[in-house]
């Protein structure tokens, strides 16, 4: 085994496809001038880690090449050994829509991967949880105040009592009142809010909190009535309730019925297609797209040809990757969803004001993504290789197995909550420039793009995919074993995030206006 | 001194203005047909309590008149006694803006109020607090969770130290990266953010958390550096933090340090002039515009006599009053800027296919608010009788005394982080329906429009307006009952919400895309 000290001392770059111009640093710290390539090729100037390196001389005006893709246009000429910096590259145009071949490329069904399961809670849907909690669902934010002291008394009164259960979530939102909930996009939230209550990880124990002459009315949220005998919502301004102290009793007590149940489950084995494995990338580098999102790409393919549902998402990250996802969907139908969802939101950014050019972030540009195009075509790489089944609205429950586009925006808690909402029952979350994620209601696996940050972070990162930039490791190995990092998370082996309670509020995804 | 209960078995109802030709149903529970009031006058019909009954027959077409002023047209003849139902009102176009006097019937400068004081927190900038907290300000969603294990342990392992500090606040909220940062509107949410860290109740020690790849940026809250030599953000990518343990030691250090100098403060007596009052008003019903509400008007006027800056919101609740507000405005310059912000939110709802009609809640409805006109003539009545001073937007600091105009969404609680943002240190909240409304960063005085919701809540209502409806108590009465009361909590004693820690999560404006 090469001493992984010495791999990094020699300058170093990845270049990810034959026909790219450009290559990025892999040293930490970057490069300085003169620092010269095994194959000959010396920096002209120094180079940040994870920035690219002109290849070749690039003619002003001519693409620069990377993925085999172009991600831009040089703003004026780039001499061999030039740093590639975000202000030397020109935006191209995100493909057009309408002109996009679909289904044209569809990839044959993968070789299916038998016997691999994971210990799992087997819900009456036919669903399996990864985790045994008790969610709360709530109509609207002037609950929440009321519903997070009740969780806290639960958690400290009731749960020692259930060991089996995993915890109480509150799912508070700031929606339900104050809002137009009859404008268009309005059921987006409204159908997030219903599905994160049937996620498999609450084990179809709905319980709901209302307020009484809010907006979005308990009917309105159209929730399954599984126990005819059984009230599942709590009216706080129902005359039944003489006083504060009274609310919170009414929650607990219906709280008490319900962890009884979960309580009285065990888990069970699985099989691996049962899992809902949502793909999310957050604080990207240049090395996301080389390392992190390629295993994650690896894992996705072994899960879809394990039977299981793979969700990968935010829009603004695959618009100008979109051609390539469109040769791949399954079916002219499932690519024409698939366009159908990227104009809905070139239209809802542009009704605000912005473009798919507005994802970009001060991490990404110092991290080495010079523009959306590079980050999108590193964010793509979570999709894998195999067909695109179907493609599903933001607040959609997701049925279909195999690859499915969730059109959600790129904000890391918006689509983390959609994502639930659409039936996750375990995510994976990869970073370069690191970030504390982590999500109250379903196991997060987060992976790293650079071994510099899982060093750095040690009890935030789950997985290192910077093996991978250093040559000790392949992409194949790290995705195999994502892939059964995955499984052992969603048989109960806590991720760092759940081992520190770290937990992201959830966010909606309103598009129309509050009032 | 009548007795309570016989005052309200006999029918009665609540006439606003000589020129109302509707008057609305006092006694709990509603009045059969043929219930007949000390005038004369018999009910056709059954109306329930709060709603509104004909007290002449009003023809098809004909304006409805309450408060004095057309809150819509007879849909059909309503006879004399009859329910004058959500179903039998046309509504009336909004007020046009351009058309709208302004500044024409000033109210004269009130007569002051001199000698009234409160206990407060004396800041370095001026400004007085009436709590005294540590608030640790976010510059994104990606550091709630760190920064929500960090305020609980600061709560366990430090503040039992310093008992002068009455909390910590972690100000968590979902802005700052994953959003159109340069759209149109985005400066709300970010000076949303800066303001919310200044507020009075913090005394100036700001420290805040940032992730380091954010879009927004911590140099970007533009936020005073009051202490040169002493760092006040803590940067979680930052490269001294070797685990998530150094993180929040971090933070706990930096919160030691002001915890320190807040606990060395003392209150002291403060003038009144010091308050920064917010109204608003949540769960309406037409008891609101009767009792709670001008209730909150009178102490209102009573506030700005005593020189204080008193706050009323609410866009789309004003909307249709804006005439009645524009001719109070001190200045055309102030009504030009009512009518700018009016036209903003009118262009933002239409924007998303939506108008100020899509305030109007089931509650409402069910409380006897036939459309948001009516409303509106209740909402507005909080802001009591002087002169429209200054109108301030969305997230901006409010510096000005007297009635302040701050346009914010109705949305309550959208409406109360603008609110504090704008420098609030008491928050008045009235409530038909009833809401167990609170917030972390200043005391909430829950006013009740009726004395049933008063006697079913009673350790969630602070202040009882009922007994207006009943003629147990004059508005006058209630209006200084109510300004005392705000002067009590503002020097310390805990309100309601305070006394459960029943705190709603804050709720930023961004009115630009989320990417």
């Amino acid at each position: 085994m090469p001493d992984p000290e010495a791999a990094v001392s020699q300058p170093r770059y990845v270049r990810v496809h034959p026909a790219d111009n450009v290559a990025i640093v892999v040293n930490d710290g970057g490069l300085p001038a003169g620092a010269r390539f095994e194959c000959g090729l010396s920096l002209a100037e120094a180079v940040p880690q994870a920035h690219k390196v002109a290849l070749q001389t690039i003619a002003e005006g001519a693409a620069i090449v990377r993925y085999g893709v172009t991600i831009g246009f040089a703003a004026r000429e780039l001499p061999r050994g030039s740093w590639v910096r975000e202000d030397r590259v020109l935006l191209p145009e995100p493909p057009a829509l309408d002109r996009i071949p679909l289904a044209t490329v569809v990839p044959a069904p993968p070789e299916p991967l038998r016997g691999f399961t994971f210990q799992g809670y087997r819900n009456a849907d036919g669903s399996a949880g990864t985790r045994n909690l008790l969610g709360i669902t709530t109509t609207v934010q002037c609950v929440a105040g009321t519903v997070d002291v009740a969780a806290e008394r639960i958690r400290r009164e009731l749960l020692p009592r259930f060991p089996n259960v995993d915890g109480v979530v509150a799912l508070n939102h700031t929606y339900g009142c104050g809002v137009a909930i009859n404008a268009p996009g309005a059921e987006i939230p409204i159908r997030t809010v219903r599905h994160l209550a049937l996620n498999p990880n609450f084990g179809g124990e709905v319980m709901a909190v209302s307020l009484g002459c809010e907006k979005l009315q308990p009917e309105r949220l159209g929730l399954p009535v599984l126990r005819p005998e059984e009230p599942f919502v709590i009216r706080l301004q129902g005359e039944e309730h003489r006083c504060f102290g009274d609310m919170v009793a009414a929650i607990l007590q219906m709280a008490e019925r319900r962890l009884e149940r979960l309580n009285a489950r065990a888990r069970v084995p699985c099989p691996a297609s049962d899992l809902v494995v949502g793909m999310q990338c957050g604080g990207s580098d240049a090395f996301s797209g080389v390392t992190a999102n390629p295993t994650v790409g690896y894992a996705a393919d072994l899960l879809v040809r394990a039977g299981a549902t793979v969700l990968f998402s935010e829009v603004t990250e695959v618009r100008d990757a979109v051609h390539l996802l469109g040769a791949r969907a399954v079916s002219e139908e499932v690519g024409r969803a698939l366009m159908r969802e990227m104009a809905w939101y070139d239209d809802y950014l542009a009704r605000g004001g912005a473009d798919r050019s507005a994802n970009h972030t001060p991490g990404n540009k110092r991290g080495g993504l010079s523009n959306i195009v590079e980050k999108a075509l590193g964010s793509v790489a979570k999709s894998g290789t195999t067909a695109l089944r179907a493609v599903a609205a933001p607040g959609e429950r997701v049925r279909e197995k195999g690859l499915v586009f969730l059109a959600t925006p790129a904000s890391d808690f918006i689509c983390g909550t959609l994502q639930l909402a659409a039936g996750m029952n375990a995510h994976v979350f990869t970073t370069g420039e690191g970030t504390p994620y982590g999500l109250a209601m379903a196991p997060v696996v987060k992976v790293s793009s650079r071994t510099a940050l899982a060093r750095r972070w040690p009890d935030l990162i789950d997985f290192d995919a910077g093996r991978i930039a250093t040559g000790q490791a392949t992409i194949e190995d790290c995705g195999w074993e994502l892939f059964r990092m995955i499984l052992e998370a969603a048989s109960g082996r806590k991720t760092w995030s759940e081992q520190w309670t770290l937990y992201n509020a959830l966010a909606l995804f309103n598009p129309a206006p509050v009032t």
